[in-house]
């Protein structure tokens, strides 16, 4: 058994390159034991596992690993206590979604990792069918949207789709959350088989684009005094709203 | 004018204690014009405030400030970007709370500070009466806590409140959330004028304790292949449900 203790071992090189969104293109990083048994029992595809001594007994009899010092680990890792394992994992390629059935969430420009990773967690405890991010939405494949995914991205399908697409193509009808007084409490919105449910950026909301496209704008109501919801719990409400409905 | 331009100065070196929980049982700092000004509305009683010079012009005429230098500012200050102004805000004595009306958000050893700060945003949203929080809960006076919050800590009384003493005293019906199967879907409930809604720690979720002492416990169903959903989000949907019941 080799051990890498060597930062500047090529393939350590060679995986620290997917610590940058640049880099993650085809592949990207996991890490803990979580992560990695989600992936292990979703078929995931692996590329190189690396792993401390002490931890290789808790690997499955028919994974590649390669052992590495704790300092190599950390050097690639994201957390400080990353669990002892880390692993390069392949993306799936995609096939265009079929947005005319079922209900989807749409991610507009959503800027903070743990937001955009608990959105997506949600949308599957709600059973929603996928999810739509904006190109310029925070990337899925970072360590901190990965952590409060939480796995998810193996149980739906995530697609990066500009909003202009959606007035190009034949879709279920788009429901904008709105801060806007003339749209509708999620209260009164009739039965939905199909939607797609938009949540726009923490600072500005939905954008004029998004509002032009809608079919149907929606607000929470609230009481008391607070001026917002944080963008993942209105989104919470709204996707079990829609999942019972 | 008086510039403080050393960390050591003797007024710093007291408030820098404030970055410390222990500290922090009478006062606490803020950071930032939102919370400076949600502050300032809601009457809170100030100690120093420290400001940039050239943010100054922004203060209320009434307010007694300190100029302070940028390198000092970011000695007291947690957030890379303190937006020009840290300021100490007493403490308010909170009197007992009356727990046998209106709708109380528990939160029992809550863990993460942003969870905390979020929970307690929504249930102002929610218009709830108050928020009760366990001793192990993490602080919310800590600046990630008061950054989440937004302020909501001054819209509604938080108390802190040791579980047990809930079984010493009469109280609204308690609603523990629970990942057991027997416990009942949030959907079941029926309408509830008075409801302490108790949310348990983020790994094990709610304590044998917690339990025993509920007058009836809750889950929310889940469709898709997520095991569990954020504490926030579930806090979300359940204080939302009970504001609208």
């Amino acid at each position: 058994m080799t051990i890498i203790t060597s930062k500047t071992n090529p393939l350590i090189k060679k995986i620290k390159k997917l610590t940058k969104k640049k880099y993650r293109k085809d592949s990207y990083l996991i890490e803990g034991w979580h992560l990695f048994e989600e992936a292990y029992q979703a078929g995931a595809s692996f590329g190189p596992i690396l792993i401390l001594e002490e931890e290789r007994h808790r690997l499955p009899a028919d994974v590649n690993y390669q052992v590495v010092s704790p300092a190599v680990l950390a050097e690639v890792a994201d957390s400080k206590t990353p669990q002892g394992i880390v692993a390069e994992v392949q993306r799936e390629v995609q096939e265009a979604p079929d947005l005319t059935q079922g209900k989807w969430l749409y991610l507009e420009e959503v800027q903070d990792p743990g937001n955009v990773g608990t959105m997506i967690r949600t949308a599957d405890a709600a059973g929603f069918k996928g999810v739509l991010v904006s190109p310029g939405t925070a990337d899925i494949y970072s360590p901190k949207t990965l952590r409060s995914m939480q796995g998810s991205h193996w149980h739906l399908p995530i697609y990066e789709y500009p909003l202009g697409q959606l007035a190009q193509e034949a879709h279920a009808p788009l429901l904008v959350t709105s801060l806007q007084n003339r749209s509708q409490s999620y209260l009164d919105l009739g039965p939905l088989d199909a939607v797609i449910l938009l949540m726009g950026n923490e600072g500005q909301g939905a954008s004029e684009q998004a509002h032009s496209l809608a079919d149907q704008t929606v607000h929470i109501p609230m009481a008391g005094q607070a001026e917002s919801l944080n963008v993942a719990i209105a989104a919470g409400i709204l996707l079990f709203h829609l999942k019972n409905s």
